[in-house]
C-alpha cells in the first residue's frame, strides 16, 4: 500500500514516543485513518517526507518561553538543498508540562525536616545578580537531595530555571539530545540509587515506570510549544485532502492563515532589510515574527525567515505573486516556505 | 585597590581557563595592566560588572557558522532588570580551531589499513538525506575506532558535523557547558581507555595533557567567535580610558561604528515591525542584523535585537538623540545596549 494511499497515511514525527512531538502528533493525527513513526531526528522527518516515505512531517518550531528551534530553521533554510520540496502545511500549539521524573530515595523520604534546613526553602534564593528571582511554580513531591545529576534537553533546563536554582541549585546538568532520550537514561540507572533525574514528560514517567518528583516544573504557565506539519510540495490539495480537516487550507473561508518566507538581502546595500520588510508591508502581509541564521557563505551574512500573516492575499494567488515578484526586487534571493491555517488559540486535542 | 585603578583593572571572562573566550580575552587585555578572572557563566559575568568587581566583561556573542549565543541575548534583552547599568562597548573576532582530545589507544594506533575497512574512508557517506555531504576538512592523525563517547558544547557540535559524520558517525555525543568542560571530563577518565574524547581548544590540550587526535575538524575554514566587551553604564570617558586603546570611542574619526538596540512592538498593529527598522533607514543608520527573543510576557509575543552601523550618527550625538525619539514613537519600548568601534577583519591579537 503507497504511504498516500487514505488508509495508510504515514506522518513521520521527531521521537522518540513519549516525547512532545509524539503528543502532537497523536492528538493531531487519529488512529485508524494514520499511522505514525518515530524518527530519530529532525532531519530524518524532514527526508522521510523529502522522499515520500511519510506523507507529513510533525517537527517542533518553537517554544513560547525559550525561542525558535535554531534546527528547524537551519532544515527550512536548507542551505544543502537537500530539501527542496518541502512546505508548510499546518501548525499545532501544545502546552508543554514539564515533570521532574526520576527515583524517590528511601533514605530521605520521610524526612522533611532536614529538606527544609537545607536551604531548600522553596523560595528562590536571591542573589547579587538575581535580586527578584522568579519563583518556583511548584514544590517537589519528596525530598531531592539524592538528586547528582539532571538529564534534559538544552530547551527544557531554559524553561526550568526557577525550580531548579530554588531546589536543585549546583546540581550537575547533561544535555541530551531530547526530554524522552533523558527518561530512558535515567530509566537505565542500574542500581537505581536516585542519583539520576530527568526532566521529561508525564507521559514518559509511564512508558519508562519513573517517579513523578515534581509536576509543572517550568517556569511560566503558560508555556507552549509550536509544532509545524510539513509536506512535499507547496499547497497541493491531492496532498492537502490527506490532513485532518482543521489543517486544511480552503479559499474563501475569512481564516487568518500564515506564511514562511527565507530571504537574502545584500548587507552592502543600507536599508536593504528594510527594503524586503517593507514589501510585506505594502502588501498588508503582517510581520509576526523574525529570525536570521548564518547564510554560511559569508561571514556575518545571514538568511531571514519572515512569517507573515494575512487573510485576502492567501486566497488570491495573483496578490499573493505580486508580493513575491516585489520581493524578487529588493532580495538577492528568497524561498518560499509554505502556508497555512492560523491555529493560535486552539489546542492540539480540539 | 579598587577595580577601577589603572594598575588593576579586572577583566571577567567566561571560563574555564582555556576557553576560546579565555584565548580572546588574554589576546585584548595584556598584563601587567590586566588582572584576568575567570566566571563559571555568562551571567556571572555580567553579573560581575554589573556589580562593579570588575570593570569589563568579555562573553561570547556570535558565530559565524552557528549563529547568536542566545543565552548572551537574553542576558542582553535583561527581563528581570538584573543589569540595568551593562553596556557593550566593544567586539573581540577570534578564530576559532576546533580539535579533537582524547587519548591515543595502542592497540589501534599502527592499524591504518583496519581504518579503511571499517568504513571510514574519509570522505562523508551520501545519504538520501544528504546527498551531497560537505567533506570534512581534516583527517585524524590516529585510528578512532576506541572513541565511543564524544563531549562538547553544543555549538561545537553543530559545527563539526562533516567530520563527525565521517569519521565518528553514531558515537555517543554529551553536550556539556564548554569546550574546556569537555576537555576536564575526558582528562579524568580515570582507566585512560581512551573512550572518550572532547572536541575544544589547541590550548585545552595543553593545559589538561591530552593528545590531539585531529586538528582543525570544523567545517568551515572561516569558523569566527565574535565575543563581546562590555562595561556598567553607558559610553564613559572614565571607563573608556581604562580599555586597550583600540577598543576606546573616540569621535570624529571615520571609524566604523556599531550599536545594539533592543525594542518591542504592538504586534497588533499591521507593519509595526517594519515602521520600527524604517526609523534605522530614515536616520542612515544600517541594519547589519536582526534576532528576535520571547517577550515572556506575553506568548508568541517578541523583543527585538537589531545591530546597526554608520559613521556620522555615533559622533554626533544629537543624531543619535533624533533617531532614538522617532524609534519611542513608533515601539512600545527600547532599550539601548550600547555602541563600539567595529573591529570586522581586525583579529584579536593585532
Amino acid at each position: 500500500m503507497s504511504a498516500s494511499s487514505p488508509a495508510n497515511i504515514i506522518i513521520a514525527y521527531l521521537g522518540p514516543p513519549s516525547s512532545y512531538t509524539h503528543q502532537a502528533t497523536v492528538d493531531s493525527f487519529r488512529a485508524p485513518k494514520y499511522t505514525l513513526r518515530d524518527e530519530l531526528s529532525i532531519r530524518d522527518v524532514f527526508d522521510a517526507v523529502q522522499s515520500s516515505s511519510a506523507s507529513f512531517g510533525v517537527v517542533p518550531f518553537e517554544n513560547s518561553s525559550n525561542g525558535a528551534v535554531l534546527h528547524t530553521l537551519d532544515l527550512l533554510i536548507d542551505r544543502e538543498e537537500a530539501f527542496p520540496d518541502i512546505h508548510i502545511c499546518g501548525e499545532v500549539f501544545m502546552d508543554v508540562q514539564h515533570c521532574l521524573l526520576g527515583y524517590v530515595s528511601q533514605s530521605f523520604s520521610s524526612d522533611n525536616k532536614d529538606l527544609q534546613s537545607s536551604g531548600s526553602s522553596g523560595s528562590a534564593t536571591p542573589t547579587s545578580s538575581i535580586p527578584f528571582p522568579k519563583e518556583p511554580r511548584s514544590k517537589p513531591m519528596t525530598d531531592l537531595r539524592h538528586v547528582k545529576r539532571i538529564y534534559s534537553h538544552p530547551q527544557a533546563f531554559g524553561q526550568c530555571e526557577a525550580f531548579l536554582s530554588t531546589y536543585l541549585k549546583g546540581v550537575e546538568r547533561h544535555e541530551v539530545s531530547s526530554t524522552s532520550k533523558a527518561a530512558t537514561i535515567v530509566a537505565e540507572d542500574r542500581d537505581k540509587s536516585g542519583a539520576e533525574a530527568a526532566i521529561s514528560s508525564r507521559l514518559a514517567a509511564d512508558v519508562h515506570h519513573l517517579a513523578v518528583l515534581a509536576k509543572g516544573v517550568q517556569d511560566v504557565e503558560d508555556n507552549t510549544t509550536r509544532f509545524l506539519i510539513i509536506q512535499r510540495g507547496p499547497v497541493c490539495h491531492d496532498i492537502q485532502n490527506l490532513l485532518p480537516e482543521k489543517f486544511q487550507m480552503t479559499n474563501g473561508f475569512r481564516l487568518k492563515k500564515k506564511a514562511l518566507i527565507a530571504f537574502n538581502i545584500d548587507h552592502g546595500t543600507q536599508g536593504a532589510l528594510a527594503n524586503a520588510l517593507l514589501v510585506f508591508k505594502k502588501h498588508s502581509l503582517n510581520l509576526t515574527s523574525i529570525n536570521s541564521r548564518p547564510s554560511r557563505i559569508r561571514p556575518w551574512h545571514y538568511i531571514f525567515l519572515v512569517e507573515v500573516e494575512g487573510e485576502r492575499e492567501f486566497d488570491d494567488p495573483d496578490l499573493l505573486h505580486l508580493a513575491l515578484q516585489e520581493l524578487d526586487t529588493v532580495t538577492e534571493g528568497n524561498k518560499w516556505l509554505g502556508c497555512w491555517v492560523d491555529r493560535f488559540g486552539v489546542n492540539a486535542g480540539q
